[in-house]
């Protein structure tokens, strides 16, 4: 089992570089292999280069993250985090929860954005 | 895509009945094969007559839970939210997400429960 200190530490850097609209930082959390599918219930995307094309626009919008609830952690390799994304040229807010699992080398393999159509509204 | 507010309300019905220590109730939100991986990592459990003897025992805990956030839905299948499980007999609080899957008939097919060893502390 991941150590649940580093994994919820790397959930949080995940926030703070995302924040810093420091996509490189962001990628750099991710295995080369690793899959994201957000929302959930769309075409998961892979690899580097995907990925960091997903981060290039998401930080270019001027989203910021705000965590709701403590990161939660498993007894697995998985950890989970309830947080709002502010967009705030479009004064609009979505919830989300992602789920991330971790490869061995403490790396997101995966990314699972939980949001829905009404999950976004005014800000 | 199921109804993303059927999804919702049969989330927030899950708690309610929970809290009354309703297990048939609780139960009656699950597909007959649906599965629990609570906490995620241990073993799996599946079908209804599993899936009411772990509430029958997770009621008779006096646990009771609290949305920490509100309920998220998904562009699939899915929704997800978190919530604090409050165990007052011990002293203690469980920081959770819970993951739920849903059937055709917007049963719970399968939950997830994100929450490792240091989710657990004093209330």
């Amino acid at each position: 089992m991941p150590d649940q200190t580093a994994m919820k530490a790397a959930m949080l850097r995940y926030i703070e570089a995302f924040n810093a609209e420091d996509a490189e930082q962001v990628c750099a959390l991710y295995a080369d292999d690793a899959t994201i599918e957000d929302p959930v219930g769309a075409p998961p995307i892979q690899g580097k280069a995907a990925i960091r094309a997903f981060y290039d626009n998401a930080v270019a919008t001027g989203a910021k993250l705000s965590l709701a609830a403590p990161v939660r952690g498993s007894h697995g390799d998985a950890a989970a985090m309830a947080f709002a994304v502010d967009l705030p040229a479009q004064g609009l807010r979505i919830h989300v929860i992602d789920v991330m699992t971790f490869d061995a080398a403490g790396k997101f393999a995966s990314m699972r954005a939980y949001w829905g159509p009404e999950d976004m509204g005014p800000a």
